[in-house]
């Protein structure tokens, strides 16, 4: 039967022959987990993506959200299908025994969110947005507040949110104006409004639990005077039953482009009456909280840009292979109309799509790779490597992902031609539903700005020294392989360029022409996030060309084969494209920034 | 004050300055015209679109469409500026005088059309159509025919269509299935279903005439078979007055992810009792018919990508300009936060879409450009070249505006950050509504096969040899000027690679590898429109260089200096990627028609 969502047969590909994670099981760590039960653990998450959740996506999208007098009732198919889910515990599936949750490792937490992404972005966000509130409380938080938080949010009793922006304080978080007065309890009294925040209202839980940035009175502007406290809808007494409401509402949602059954809503704190917030690690120490929480947002958005490409890829190449139009190319005028898959356009684009879901998938579980490193790690000087290979990623899973899976979404629906217009298939759903990717938790552009920034030089430049040795190693395994030889001559070409830039743009970044080097900073980010794909390609390919080598499965084959024929399209017509702009950001045109600013016109 | 949808200085630059539209002026056929009255009715239209028809344009959205019971109303704030339009005859200014309309020339009519067409798409569209059913019926009509429908069309009274597509003839036009039988009185009876009909059924004109395409019983099968039927909606007397109903019916509107004012209609005929059609031209060419009508379309459908792309890019350029959001790169932590224009990121991003932007409109307006020489030709041979080149250049202006327009229009979202993906802002819309120009009236695939399997071989291949001159012509022009002279060798190297392209896939198109060059046929035509972006950017860079040699007036200043940035940037940070992609057509991988349907996965 034609698959949805996701190939599973990729996914073991990746989890077992290309990357080794079967070691890491060995651990005492996951004592409890072997290959077998993970792959037991997927089967049934994706079971539950495609049969419970994937209804839910559409109709979501359909009947929306309600707001009135303060609360957002969610759609009713909702409700159902969380409880499945969260009494299947599967929102804390990768969360750490010891808060409460199942401790799987990351590869095999992420892949089965890659699936509920898919399957029903907004109804996975609900179960799972109290696991990142109960991070930064098990991590920052008193032993009191754990004791008084932690459990409730894992288990999805309690719902979690993050309170961050305001009108005036998107990219610009330093410019909050959200205050906190102490009280002589030690509590804080919180007024302001806040806006953009995912799920501060709904009707899925019983209580939320908000982390909302806020300025404490006299405290010093900017990022430095930001402290973070913990909001609750309603107070929670010392027993743990739910006490007073807070003064804490939902004043508005969000009327979306997509996401439309994500609850977007403003916020306002303090206009009723008193609103009481609870400090959570120190004074003026909020962006350091922040920022833990961030990567792991920032990690879930790059997750969502993969699985609506891959959700899009599924549903585009089942219509391929069903749709039949036109006769095929070469034939004469009198020929019997084909399926699409076999004209040479279709072809193109599928496997331009899917190039982009192999390589990102591979790059996402390559993140997953390096966490386990981090966890695992034997020596200080491994766990900082693999922590500094993670962070100087994260941009580019962030912002790669999220514009190149929003790319694969709009294939996705050029491939079902007038068809993709309506909303009688996911694909345009999917389209819409990813965009948001590339704005929320940082922007591409902010991302550029903190790979160049700040990550390209960390360490003293050995992260990404280790990154491009990591690379040379796929290709020197490629080399060795005569039927690859070619294609891993081609992506040593592109590596050494890389380098070339990466040196170039650097320097130039810390002189007086730094403007002009943070105006290449997204292309640059694009060209790392291009030669990822590239090398996870090659990788793919490597390895299927070994398998092939080893006598296979009959079924196997034509899988295998894929692998090779995707790592030399993507290597043979991406590449060279990624390698033009290599050249442009040599080049470092200053047009953006000598323009004047009456020369972009309209006045 | 801040421009809307377009800036009309730029408009009189294209048409005054870089091409020499004056010249036609001076011809009989537009003695009614002169520089100031084309002035005029632009500064007219432009008026009417903004204060008219834009507040037309998020109503339409948010209102939509109300079908019942066969009929479908429009949105209220529709027909009070349907009327306004319609009385100021601007739906027929570029239609000729003796068929009703005023004469306009072409460029001036395109441009009106690029501010409607920005400001409410959907609307124009309804005041429009008819006269694309006028100039069929005028083209291939009877005497009879031509008095009893043209000039109501043209006055938009009555509403045009075309009935092409069925749910198994897309792409496919030759696979349709609707049926035509002759009667004893000359009609046709005709019995089918149709979908995608834009504007098929609505209120805002007394009657709707349809052209619609249908084969008479034993003719033979595919596109040789298919005749074309003039199908009015109520049956029109000889007195000029409205008849009986005839049996044609909408049966349903689609739910679209944009343009959702815009009626796509599913027609039924013959269901309920007998649909009479009147034939139009002969029987069994119907398709020339057609293409008649198509190559209009898809000039109106490029139109659509500039016009929304301009639109988008004078929203995010005001925002820019508004939006206070972060300290200046390299100031102090402390510096005040300055209007995000000024932040690196977002320049390059608005200046790339200037430069698009810039192109296209400048492409356009040389399609405006060809159409007038056509007209006005002096020798037979001047109008089969200058017909030639706009045939070449259609698919080119219909695929390539429309996807770069999207990208451009995807881009002002970025602009807006989060605010973008809210509906609070025209950024989101335009996005959507322009998704569909890639897809209708012949999707980007299908424009690709037409430009390398029909377009690049025309006349011999003289028409393409004249395109690449023509590009020489300005290279030429701009090499003499010392400011130019490495733009312009830079695209002197992209022209040679481009006709080294050329050559390349028109011979793999002949031989046994033509699968693999039609899979290399999109990408072709991208680069093709990439070296006219190149070429139009830097022939306005001539000629603003000319012009701030010649003493400008200072306000102009700015306007020209935007003219050079924009092409500097364009051809040192764009140019260089479609290189690489002209690499990768020379090096034309076969893996997308090597692999096989089975490797693409998911089975």
């Amino acid at each position: 039967m034609a698959q949805l969502l996701a190939e599973k047969r990729d996914f073991d590909f990746v989890m077992w022959e290309q990357f080794d994670n079967e070691k890491f099981l060995t651990h005492e760590k996951y004592e409890a987990f072997n290959k077998k039960t993970c792959d037991m653990i997927l089967t049934e998450g994706r079971k539950l993506a495609i049969k419970e959740m994937l209804p839910t996506m559409a109709d979501g999208d359909h009947v929306g959200l309600k707001f009135e007098d303060g609360t957002v009732t969610t759609p009713e198919s909702f409700k159902p299908v969380f409880d499945l889910m969260t009494e299947g515990e599967w929102q804390s599936l990768g969360v750490p025994e010891e808060m409460g949750g199942q401790g799987a490792p990351s590869f095999i937490s992420f892949a089965v969110n890659e699936y509920f992404s898919a399957a029903s972005f907004a109804l996975n966000g609900y179960t799972a947005m109290g696991v990142g509130t109960a991070n930064m409380i098990q991590v920052f938080g008193s032993e009191e507040q754990k004791k008084m938080y932690v459990k409730n949010l894992v288990d999805a009793k309690w719902g979690g949110t993050m309170l961050l922006t305001e009108s005036n304080a998107g990219s610009d978080v330093g410019a909050l104006e959200t205050s906190a007065v102490k009280n002589a309890d030690g509590t804080y009294t919180i007024t302001g409004n806040k806006i953009f925040i995912t799920n501060g209202e709904h009707d899925l839980c019983e209580n939320i639990i908000h982390p909302v940035l806020a300025r404490i009175e006299g405290a010093p502007a900017g990022t430095k005077g930001i402290s973070i406290f913990i909001v609750p809808k309603y107070f929670v007494n010392e027993d743990g039953s739910l006490g007073d409401r807070n003064d804490i509402w939902c004043t508005g949602i969000e009327h979306k482009h997509g996401i439309i059954a994500s609850a977007t809503c403003s916020m306002a704190m303090g206009a009723k009456g008193t609103c009481t917030g609870f400090l959570l690690g120190n004074e003026n120490e909020g962006m350091k909280v922040m920022f833990n929480m961030m990567n792991h947002a920032r990690m879930t958005t790059g997750l969502q840009g993969l699985a609506y490409a891959s959700g899009a890829y599924q549903l585009a190449l089942n219509y391929a292979r069903e749709r039949v139009q036109m006769r095929e190319l070469g034939q004469p005028h009198d020929a019997e109309p084909v399926t699409i898959i076999k004209h040479p356009d279709v072809r193109r684009n599928l496997l331009w799509m899917k190039s982009y879901v192999s390589g990102m998938r591979s790059f996402f579980q390559y993140m997953a790779y390096q966490e386990e490193l981090s966890h695992l790690a034997d020596t200080e000087e491994e766990r900082v490597l693999a922590d500094g290979m993670f962070e100087l990623l994260t941009p580019i899973i962030k912002s790669y992902l999220a514009n190149r899976g929003y790319e694969v979404c709009v294939q996705g629906v050029q491939i079902f031609g007038g068809a993709g217009y309506t909303k009688d298939y996911l694909a345009e759903q999917y389209m819409r539903d990813c965009k948001i990717a590339s704005i929320y938790e940082g922007t591409c552009g902010i991302q550029a700005m903190d790979l160049l920034g700040r990550k390209m030089g960390m360490q003293g430049g050995k992260v990404f020294m280790t990154f491009l040795a990591a690379i040379q190693q796929t290709i020197d395994d490629a080399k060795a392989l005569p039927d690859l030889a070619d294609l891993a001559e081609r992506l040593q070409k592109m590596l050494g360029k890389l380098g070339e830039v990466a040196a170039h743009l650097g320097k130039n970044a810390m002189s007086e022409k730094f403007k002009t080097a943070f105006a290449h900073s997204l292309p640059y980010l694009d060209v790392m996030g291009d030669t990822i794909m590239a090398w996870m390609n090659l990788w793919r390919a490597t390895t299927a060309t070994k398998a092939l080598a080893n006598n296979p499965k009959k079924k196997d084959l034509p899988f295998y084969e894929g692998q090779v024929k995707t790592a030399e399209f993507f290597i043979r017509t991406v590449v060279p494209t990624s390698m033009g702009r290599m050249e442009t950001i040599l080049d470092m045109s200053s047009a953006a920034i000598d323009i004047s600013d009456e020369a972009f016109g309209g006045l």
